[in-house]
């Protein structure tokens, strides 16, 4: 692969392509619509990636990336107490899809329900952002176990996976019913019932 | 639509077809290949059925009416007490995703996250599924109330809601992890959190 003589042009294929993937799925979105969007010609797209595979691993870790940019300091944010974070952490990635009016749903959910079967590759990133999210859950969780905020004898690392796994599960249902409803009940009944 | 002339033809579309759409994804999958699945000339397909999203409708009621077949029962059954009934329920549901190998995930969660977008015949089909499945929760978990297994003041259909979420999250994660993990941190973690 020559090396990528625009790097605004890789950028805007990562960006445009990502929100066709994000909104109509991977496998309907063709690489000739994503070029199109980004109005480039198609052929340069293997300019800037080896494959469509590829190129799903580079758009899943921008997506991951900004997540971690704009929600990751409420996580750290040490002025507030760990578990307000944790609440106002899972508020702003509520807000986030609230803002894109539920459709697209979570695209770390989305290609491990689409793409995992057919693309080792964007399973095994798919694993290490899972890790990445819980590792910094983890974290924020031990950090209130030490400030007793929350039981010690908890398994944090546990209780962080079945907090994405639940938000995860809210997010999809919110793609189905396009209401705020199933945030509304992560933060009422399952925030409390896993933090309580 | 002409009437279809054999129903087992119908049902073998389904089935094989079915079997496709788990493992590849809805839009990855072809009419061609799904006819093909089933030893049937292609042209043949719109006999039975009106689109491919008609079809994707049917699959998932197929899908639906199975899991309530083989899992429903054990909501029910009265000998159990209705607490237990819900993880036996949910182990049952973990145990049939172990046989599948993690790799196809649950069809409702897979056609939320990737269809729900493109057709309104299958988003509306899955808001039917999802209140269906909730009510058979809720029910259970209002007889856990009235036998003082769960405490009365508790909403048992966001608590229904809820557990829904948080497994198909986990179904989710599985599919990206290949292992149990997640159906374990879901029986161990979440559902004494949500019940207890």
């Amino acid at each position: 692969m020559p090396r990528p003589a625009n790097p605004e042009t890789r950028l805007r294929l990562l960006e445009k392509g990502g929100d066709l993937v994000s909104s109509r799925g991977f496998n309907a979105t063709g690489v000739q619509e994503i070029t199109a969007a980004a109005g480039v010609p198609k052929g340069s797209f293997y300019n800037y990636f080896d494959s469509k595979e590829a190129f799903a691993v580079e758009v899943l870790s921008e997506y991951w990336d900004s997540v971690v940019e704009l929600y990751g300091p409420i996580l750290t944010d040490s002025r507030k107490s760990p578990l307000s974070r944790i609440t106002r952490y899972f508020a702003g990635l509520a807000d986030f899809h609230e803002q894109r009016q539920y459709a697209f749903g979570c695209l770390i959910g989305n290609m491990a329900l689409e793409v995992t079967t057919s693309s080792e590759e964007v399973r095994a990133r798919l694993a290490v952002i899972y890790r990445e999210w819980s590792t910094a859950l983890t974290d924020c969780l031990r950090e209130a176990q030490a400030r007793k905020e929350l039981a010690s004898g908890r398994d944090a690392k546990q209780l962080a996976v079945a907090l994405i796994d639940a938000f995860e599960g809210a997010v999809m249902r919110a793609k189905v019913e396009r209401t705020k409803a199933p945030f509304d009940t992560f933060e009422r009944w399952v925030l409390p019932a896993l933090l309580g």
